[in-house]
């Protein structure tokens, strides 16, 4: 495969990360030949609401949560118009949105109803989730992958949408790596210094709280449990599924990231499946990304989330799988160097 | 325009360099309406001999680059299956390709014949070209834009092909801004350690040919003239001629960024109209870039050319076209935040 890339005409390694990813694509793929493929490249956007919300640690209330799916369903959200334009097939999971959804009605996306609750408990006080809520979403994120997600689809980018969804993946980074609270917060979409320090304490309330669970019982599976979110947690468990099936699987901002760090601490050879689309605004990305040794392709300043960053990142790939397959080498058209 | 931004349903700046580019498109376009247009995207690559060639500063020898334009013709190189995979239309510019360029067939591919002459003199010794072929450089720029670029096209990428060409665009950076000729000389597609001496060293006799002209004589041009190549001229003139008809300027690697540099010494609006595609990883082209205050979308550790950092980034440009024009506002769809 390597073979196949240096002989292409062009000066080896000139392509820098697009050869990585070449390489990173054939390998999942299995094949040295020039048919690398990239059909019908998805996004699936999972959205869920969470308790630690009502301590106001976002620029939001809960009830936009499901706003935002409303707007998603209508077309008119960012990652509509970044889907289209990169030609990514949209579909959206209502993991447990806590307020209605209003569906007036939906343009070219597709809504799955795999709904765990009205939102998680406040994790820092107890339990995010029950055990029976926490089977219902690894087995959901399974289900998108294996009962919604065409098989001659090769490639899904992963967003989510969730009031509050920051602040569970902080928890989520500062206990697998054992940082504090202030290294794993940051401000999310935008929030004041005084939701920082909220966000910070209300985080190092749930590490008090988990931690000694976590060492009792280190894994992974406890902490999604303990301080993740539905839609996180469906994350996880489809990027799972979606590396068992040979996809590959595509990384948003800091919260896809963090399903996408659990994922690899449940199944270190998952993370081989994986891409990492955008270097977040978000202060604990860059972090988070180091301990999956990620070297995300694009960095846009952009702290959305919804799965932007990911569509952005598609016509790299799909440009990397270009040049793989319809290059020619340097022996196909004589040129000696 | 920037009002139109920042009542889409989004936090204010989380979608970051696209919404810097977005409000640079609708300045460049001239409308606060949501009808940016980004039709029939381009990428020209100008190719050309350089005389200082001849000391062997480069990976391969001036026969590569007829045999490289060949490849374009034929379909073959990293810049055709990169148009491809990002829907450009790809022209191609003999602007003084020193060998016979073989052409078997032609493959969704034009190519204009501006040739200014068989490569350009060396310029360590005596002036890159002659006023006579100076002068036909910047008409042939203009007429690859006025005469064979559709009206209706809004973006151009430009791309270069030229085996001495990093030394032409090194000497052109030292002598603009005082550089040493070791501050402006890096290691082009990957020469040796012996070679990066020579290269230096020869830059380095330019500089001193031309500093006390450039002293008698401060006009960008006269660098042009004496150290540039033709492929360097004609690019930086179909800028300008670019600017002028609103067409969005897509700048990739270091050789195009000198053009570009050269462009906005010579009418510093047109930097306005530019978007710098590709932090390339030759190493002046980070100061470089300084100079211009650009700031560029990607960094993928590429060092090729032809126009493929600027092709990778037209995505990003369609992206941020996507979200000004359909996108909803708050108000619109009935979110309070």
């Amino acid at each position: 495969m390597l073979a196949q890339i240096n002989q292409k005409t062009k000066p080896p390694g000139s392509l820098g990360k697009l050869e990585k990813l070449a390489l990173q694509i054939a390998l999942i793929q299995g094949t040295a030949e020039r048919n690398l493929r990239f059909n019908n490249p998805h996004v699936v956007v999972f959205a869920a609401d969470h308790g630690i919300a009502r301590h106001q640690v976002s620029i939001a209330g809960s009830e936009v949560t499901a706003q935002m799916v409303g707007n998603f369903l209508a077309g008119g959200a960012a990652i509509n118009a970044l889907s289209k334009a990169n030609q990514c097939t949209m579909t959206v999971i209502n993991s447990g949105v806590k307020h209605d959804i209003a569906v007036s009605e939906i343009k070219d996306v597709k809504l799955l109803e795999y709904v765990a609750g009205k939102g998680t408990m406040d994790f820092s006080e107890t339990s995010a989730m029950s055990e029976e809520q926490f089977q219902f979403c690894l087995a959901a994120g399974a289900a998108v992958i294996e009962q919604h997600t065409p098989t001659e689809c090769d490639v899904i980018a992963f967003g989510e949408m969730g009031i509050g969804n920051t602040s569970s993946a902080a928890a989520l980074l500062a206990l697998l790596h054992n940082l504090k609270a202030s290294d794993a917060v940051g401000r999310g979409t935008g929030i004041s210094d005084q939701q920082l320090q909220t966000k910070t304490e209300i985080v190092h309330k749930a590490i008090d709280r988990v931690s000694p669970l976590y060492l009792e019982n280190p894994d992974a599976k406890l902490l999604l449990k303990e301080v993740g979110g539905f839609e996180i947690v469906q994350m996880c468990s489809a990027m799972l599924i979606a590396a068992k099936h040979k996809k590959i699987v595509v990384v948003d901002g800091f919260i896809v990231t963090a399903a996408a760090m659990l994922a690899c601490a449940i199944e270190p050879t998952v993370r081989d499946y994986m891409v990492f689309a955008h270097q977040s605004e978000e202060q604990a990305h860059a972090f988070m990304l180091q301990t999956l040794q990620a070297d995300p392709l694009l960095s846009l300043d952009m702290r959305l989330g919804e799965g932007t960053g990911a569509v952005l990142a598609m016509s790299i790939l799909r440009s990397a799988v270009a040049f793989y397959n319809d290059m020619s080498t340097f022996e196909s058209v004589g040129i000696k160097v």
